[in-house]
């Protein structure tokens, strides 16, 4: 267990890297842990509706940058990140995950049905499944701030990023037909000591404004 | 900055509580710690498009529990947080992130014409504008992964609740009107000793299955 202050520090420390030191790569042993911190990701059933692409070949990231308004980070950064969802959810899906529960922990798929069918009736046919790559994304969301928090933790820097074009990822990464869509994007390293977004104050609006008590 | 290892044990350690030890409550301090870690949430543009609303009034949480598919860790938590999102996004909200820009940094608000009118042609006006509620409420998915992971490095245990009728939710917690509409909640606290949910295998795809290298 860590220490509050030890935690706020890192949340402070860490900030939208704008400059990788492209010489700087994350070392194995660092980047198998935040890989694991990825794979525990908690989601909405337990669903892992998402796919997590680590591009770290040259010419993809090349070509991923002007779809991704050209921010050199995507070709500087020590691990791109790159974060898929699901397209829609079908019964296959609920399949699998209640497959996996059964083999994980020893117990017949048939004491699932239960939850088998709460979750079709709900991400599949249900309410959310009318927008199934929506909720999907923001799975994928709950990821994006596990890693950034886990990243800052571990005194590993990162840039997230929006700011790009998710058709054009999409096909840079041969995504059409697989199921996954991109959604976002995390450029992982370290900065460059030139990066003067480094030292600037952060700017969060007063914990008034964001935290109501009721 | 925390050893993998250390990081990695609180993942495992953390689960969706089902169960909480009603008697048991955050301590002011680690719950000051945690409001922080919410306020420090990266977001895009760090337009922060959210309130998080912390439900303390034991009347509101018995009011929202039936909205919560009954699930009781929204009256036996510590601190029920409901994440909020803005309905819409306005020339305005990207106004007040000028003008706070410009206040915390001490530059003049006209440096950051470029910045605004960026924002002003996303989010607002252009292709993330048409859908912002969708848009604010994956940063407010981004606040819930960092304070799940957050809440687990301090060995606090959490429950995620997408489980829940946002628009009751809004009723009740009197949102309608203020531009911000719920989006998910997190229950936090300590889990209860007969909770059978803490003792069983964490359920997650293989590593192959969920990241793939290019």
């Amino acid at each position: 267990m860590s220490q509050p202050n030890q935690l706020l520090d890192a949340l402070q420390w860490r900030y939208a890297t704008k400059i990788f030191d492209a010489t700087k790569k994350i070392p194995a042993d660092l980047w198998s842990a935040l890989e694991k911190t990825l794979v525990l990701t908690p989601t909405s059933y337990g669903l892992q509706p998402y796919q997590f692409l680590i591009v770290q070949d040259a010419a993809t990231r090349a070509a991923l940058l002007p779809h991704s308004w050209g921010q050199k980070q995507v070709v500087d950064c020590s691990h791109y990140v790159v974060f898929t969802a699901r397209t829609e959810m079908t019964e296959a899906d609920v399949a699998k995950l209640i497959a996996r529960i059964s083999a994980v922990r020893g117990i017949p798929a048939a004491t699932l049905n239960f939850y088998r069918d709460m979750m079709l009736s709900d991400v599949v046919n249900g309410p959310r499944g009318k927008n199934a790559h929506e909720w999907a994304a923001r799975q994928a969301y709950i990821a994006l701030g596990n890693l950034m928090t886990a990243a800052a933790v571990l005194g590993v820097d990162a840039c997230p990023m929006e700011g790009l074009v998710p058709t054009e990822y999409d096909k840079i990464l041969k995504l059409e037909g697989t199921g996954y869509k991109t959604v976002v994007a995390l450029a992982l390293g370290y900065r460059a000591a030139g990066d003067k977004y480094a030292s600037l104050a952060k700017v969060r609006y007063e914990a008034a404004d964001l935290i109501k008590v009721i």
